[in-house]
């Protein structure tokens, strides 16, 4: 698990980001991930990876009848209440390796960049295809293989300093890779597509939606922006577990 | 289209290729495409750049009914017809994108590594899914995005003229691409993983098989083999027309 989360320094750099301070609208992807969710009226959500709850906050605005967001950093957690104050939203302190799935009980898992941070995607999967009603569906945004394939997850860069071209090497080599992340050298998993995609379609999931996440025109003027551009960075995915099945 | 196929020096060229000499089993990828075959005995099959043929022996092989190879290039399609003597396989000099489609009539169309010359995939996808039968299958070998997305198509390499790293740049501006094959330029088209798999979703494709091209244990010791593992050039596609859809 990754307690980098925990780390105070970090928490204050995350705090700054704009997707911290502004919510979903200041998200690149948000655009592309809004759509995707089901209809939600009545309907339970698991969100796994929570962070400040803003897509749990999402789901009960669209009318979900219960939603429990689950986060493994109690920092997390904590600020996440502090957003929902008010609400019928449950948090719990809970990595996504301890939590304990039960049977039938979900209409949405969603999961916004934190499976990257699993070693283990298959054991995953197969728990949340468990843990979700028939019909139900599993939307999560997960960081792009081509990304995590990256040396050291940055550019190479000209002598001028500015990105020349995105390494990629060791693809077919999943496993652990290290990047600095707001300061701080984070540990993440890096899973081959073959892995995302047909570890989903191995435990029964039917792929309803594969897209990469490409920054939205309006957008493009943020500084660094056009970057996004030159390389995929996240992977949203929409699966669901037919009815019947 | 690519015309680069009937030059008398380039064909030269492919045909010392290991695949063009020894057939599917010298090709890294078959190990993985062999089992996304349907059953076929009794089945009609399309293949779309059906080059030598090979895919299309196969297919007769495994006792399809009727089997059609189209090619752009004259030369691969005589050689197809030369290699096929003595069985029933039609070949037909035929860009893929002027091919008719009749409606209702294959139940596999099979097409390997044609795809990335293509620059329009979504109209393919529309003729490749009106031309399948209802249950039908369509199974493609593509250059990986990753791989089409690649600077020069080329690794970057080190002052010792060894492969660095492979650069990806301008990912989400798909579209024409030049690179060096067999010291010929070649055009092709970078097509991203977006486009690929929401076109054939878009279009009502079921996802069956999404996997990357990894040179199998046993051939890992052929010289350069080991950069295959370094990034992922080719993706397999398998997708459904499902019944009564």
């Amino acid at each position: 698990m990754n307690h980098t989360y925990d780390d105070e320094d970090f928490f204050g750099r995350y705090a700054g980001m704009p997707r911290s301070r502004e919510g979903l609208t200041a998200a690149g992807e948000w655009r592309q991930l809004k759509p995707l969710f089901p209809p939600l009226k009545g309907r339970s959500v698991l969100d796994l990876g929570c962070g400040y709850g803003w897509h749990c906050r999402f789901c009960e605005d669209q009318g979900a009848g219960r939603v429990l967001g689950i986060d493994s950093s109690r920092k997390m957690i904590e600020e996440a209440r502090r957003r929902s104050q008010g609400r019928d939203i449950e948090y719990r302190v809970c990595p996504v390796e301890e939590y304990e799935f039960p049977e039938n009980t979900w209409d949405l898992v969603v999961s916004n960049l934190a499976l990257h941070y699993i070693e283990d995607l298959d054991s995953v999967f197969e728990k949340v295809y468990r843990a979700l009603k028939e019909g139900g569906t599993f939307l999560f945004n997960i960081e792009h293989p081509t990304f995590t394939a990256g040396v050291n997850q940055d550019w190479i860069y000209t002598e001028k300093g500015e990105p020349a071209h995105w390494p990629v090497d060791s693809y077919f080599s999943p496993g652990k890779r290290s990047a600095l992340f707001l300061g701080c050298q984070v540990e993440k998993y890096h899973h081959t597509l073959t892995q995302i995609l047909m570890g989903l379609l191995n435990r029964g999931f039917v792929l309803e939606a594969v897209e990469e996440a490409q920054p939205p025109e309006e957008m493009m003027g943020i500084p660094g922006m056009e970057q996004e551009m030159r390389r995929p960075m996240m992977l949203l995915v929409k699966a669901g577990r037919l009815n019947g099945i």
